[in-house]
């Protein structure tokens, strides 16, 4: 039932457009009472969105799980994957919703309320790994580049009609900001950065032979 | 009168709560007849965030002033410090509106499209100046985190009640994206980090005698 309300609610949409379409025209062409709408859907926005709850639900428990082990930049990458993932099931739905979003302000500024909601889940998690004095900026700045990446990529494989590899460009798209925030795994920077450079970090005040001694370390000459 | 119609605004929210106030009992406070009212603002939403229109008009103004010798990312981050001088202009405001904010969620979503403005105004200046494959990707994701580290330090400022040095805490948090974005000059960088540290990047077959020198160099040992 929950799926013909969001069937009957796009086709009206786009016959007639969004703000033109009431709940009772909704539920006149599903076949249902008002009453089963709203056991679904709080509003007429939550209709155009039908999986975002899930999908927050989602991330919140798959960075739940997530061990000490796990690079956090990286698990806040594949974590908006998830996001990706949702839109990519159903191209033809998605692009559909893409192009009513973009012409009623109301629906946009719901969107952006998802969009905050899944930021936060992205922040708060990196708030946890991210213990030093800058752990909070670390964490928002970085979870809003993965969110940007992430819709910069998936609004141009929505603007090319859901044609394209979403997530070859969404992959992409995270890859520069792995390598801002130094998330990338060995692999990924061993192709992606020149072999040629080293960086060494080192206190002002240390004895110039241990800074010497980490040289050579890392250059793989002692 | 617009500064009376938000002083009666602001004391109403404070003394009744917003959603309990109407724009008559704003207007009946202030002295002044409803068309007043709308003649500045457009909606009871729009009382609460008197400057973010001119703030708005201000940065696009002072994106579009940019010549091509400036450096991007400096260039935007100088933007997202003109939203913290309008906060900063009048802090017993700024600290007002932000716990109104915080428990109103109509407020909260009109906030977060301002916020999406201020996002577009900087992503398209910086699209104007990466032209490259991944330019939009990487204005999109450098609006982000410009404007993600300006409200980190603008929140944390607004939660000590508007104490502290609010444009320290700006500098740092800015100083933190120029750094992952290649956008930090040399000087800057000498007065953000901690002065105890030193990096070195050498590349990986420079000599050994090269790199200790350039340590040397670097620690102002030689």
């Amino acid at each position: 039932m929950r799926d013909a309300l969001v069937a009957a609610a796009f086709q009206l949409f786009l016959e007639r457009g969004y703000e033109q379409t009431t709940v009772d025209d909704i539920v006149a062409l599903a076949g249902v009472g008002r009453r089963s709408f709203f056991r679904y859907f709080p509003s007429k926005e939550d209709v155009v969105f039908p999986d975002h709850e899930r999908c927050l639900a989602d991330m919140t428990a798959f960075l739940a799980e997530s061990g000490e082990a796990e690079e956090p930049v990286h698990r806040v990458c594949d974590a908006a994957r998830l996001v990706l993932r949702m839109y990519a099931e159903n191209p033809t739905f998605s692009v559909q919703r893409y192009r009513l979003t973009k012409k009623v302000p109301g629906l946009r500024a719901y969107e952006l309320s998802v969009v905050w909601r899944y930021e936060r889940a992205l922040a708060e998690y990196l708030r946890t790994r991210f213990t030093g004095r800058d752990g909070t900026l670390q964490a928002d700045v970085i979870a809003a580049a993965v969110v940007a990446a992430h819709n910069n990529a998936l609004r141009s494989w929505l603007r090319s009609d859901g044609k394209g590899d979403s997530d070859a460009a969404v992959d992409h798209a995270l890859g520069y900001v792995r390598e801002a925030f130094g998330g990338a795994p060995p692999a990924h920077r061993g192709g992606e950065q020149p072999e040629d450079v080293v960086v060494v970090v080192s206190r002002r005040d240390a004895p110039l032979w241990r800074v010497v001694q980490e040289i050579e370390s890392a250059l793989g000459r002692n």
